[in-house]
């Protein structure tokens, strides 16, 4: 019997990273709140869109809907391969129109203005016979807590500084910053975190750093999340909270590639959409007061080392 | 003195119909409620972003947020000229860096979950020594009122019937069908309107095509509103209007070819964004029941010939 490949490990290690989460989530739901999805997908059809790969796989979709804290957000498990089409990606490693792809992929708005939005997607991709790691974590408060920010970044940096070998804290924290930078706004989709891709040099050091940054998720969030539950809050925090999640929305739509990529390729959009808030709004020209919180927040949306 | 060009005379044109709209929208409004914002932008340096042109123009803003009738809409006049950066545009006719466009841009969405929102947009382009019209109007329930979609599409079509040496209606609405499908969702953003670009042959009678299609908006859209004024909503109606505009916020922000210049060659942000709504939702899978009124709506979001 050969031993399992490295896609067959990851899978492994995806399956039981969403089942973890998911119960620590549920945990501070305080009971099951996640309306469970599987599905499955046979090989579809010859697109005629030549940029649209042929996709067949299955996913765990885990999508939470007006839940105690949680007002939307989903941890979905996807196992996909497929084929592209005559427009094969020129940007991706590997070669060969065949590929495929593992991951879990998480983004939670929780009801509190106090509490900051997180995401976080995993994956382990394979195309010909190139395979490569990537993935991050990033925090979108609504409200600077520079002890939030602090505990994330710190959390993130010392599973880096575990793993030498193949990660760099500071590298893959610049990555971040610039991935979730919306450039018509000139700002920062939040305060950061950590960001890498194409990581496949030393495959099994990668792969123990992956297991360790994305299991890293529930101390780096969860402690934050607990902390600001049941803050008491106004109207006009919710409203700003709207303005944020707009701000949210158009990076999700305009800028985010995962997004871009799904949606042209004939992703499962209800998915691939678990991103979007359940409400956010949009203000002609508004601008937070000089001084206040929203605009202190505001000013805390530029690339800044949150670890000292 | 030579006479003023076809340039100039568009100018006065949409610097009159803006405000002709303004006054219709606020004698529905009762009362004065848009906040004017006249802006003027200097050449700006040369951008690092070679697909970025190099803008300098002046406009005349006008918005309006939580009005008695609209939530949130704005009537847009701007006169640009830029020259393109090393990235000149391929699919634009002309040649040559330099261009100028003058335009009058508007987005209305009403309180009401029965009125809708519609959107006009109309334009002068000249590149080089190449000049051209395009616009368009379209109109997006979130319930289905088959006379206000035929009244609607009636009024266009009588502007394109007037015109034949120029205008097809039938070409005109089928551009405007494709132009506003959400490919992702399979959907059409409304019941659609007129749609063209390009039209340069003829300059004299497109220009008068292009002034009666222009004005042609307050008899299109306005008995509508007044129609659907005062009808009373429950929550639901609402939630519902809700959704629909996260699905516009999808269209404008993924597969708007406007938004997308205008957010990535530096345009004017909050003039372009605009065209967002107050508020938008998004809810996981989510289907009208079977029979419903929102059901009937989804359904006439596909290509039909409402002019008979």
């Amino acid at each position: 019997m050969s031993s399992p490949s490295l896609f067959d490990r990851a899978t492994d290690h995806m399956i039981a990273l969403q089942e973890s989460i998911l119960a620590a989530v549920e945990e501070l739901e305080g009971g099951a709140t996640f309306r469970r999805d599987d599905w499955e997908r046979e090989e579809l059809e010859e697109s005629d869109n030549p940029a649209a790969p042929i996709l067949r796989g299955w996913g765990r979709t885990r999508v939470i809907e007006n839940g105690r804290f949680f007002e939307r957000g989903g941890v979905n498990l996807s196992v996909v391969e497929g084929r592209f089409g005559s427009v094969a990606p020129t940007h991706m490693p590997g070669d060969g129109h065949h590929f495929r792809a593992v991951g879990v992929s998480l983004v939670l708005h929780p009801h509190n203005p106090f509490a900051p939005t997180v995401h976080m997607n995993y994956r382990r991709m394979e195309r010909g016979s190139t395979g490569w790691f990537g993935g991050g974590a990033d925090l979108t408060p609504n409200y600077l807590f520079e002890e939030d920010a602090r505990h994330f970044h710190t959390t993130l940096k010392t599973v880096c500084d575990a793993h030498p070998e193949v990660a760099n804290h500071t590298a893959m924290k610049e990555e971040c910053d610039r991935y979730f930078t919306i450039p018509h706004r000139g700002e920062m989709r939040g305060v950061g975190g950590i960001f890498f891709d194409h990581m496949m040099t030393r495959p099994e050091e990668s792969f123990a750093f992956l297991r360790d940054a994305s299991q890293a998720f529930i101390p780096a969030y969860l402690p934050i999340a607990r902390r600001r539950d049941n803050t008491p809050f106004e109207p006009h925090h919710r409203q700003w909270q709207l303005l944020r999640r707009g701000r949210y929305v158009e990076f999700n739509l305009v800028n985010d590639r995962g997004t871009q990529f799904g949606l042209r390729t004939g992703g499962r959009i209800e998915s691939i959409l678990m991103s979007m808030p359940a409400n956010a709004s949009w203000a002609y020209d508004h601008h937070p007061a000089p001084g206040s919180d929203e605009a202190r927040m505001v000013a805390a949306l530029q690339p800044r080392d949150w670890t000292i």
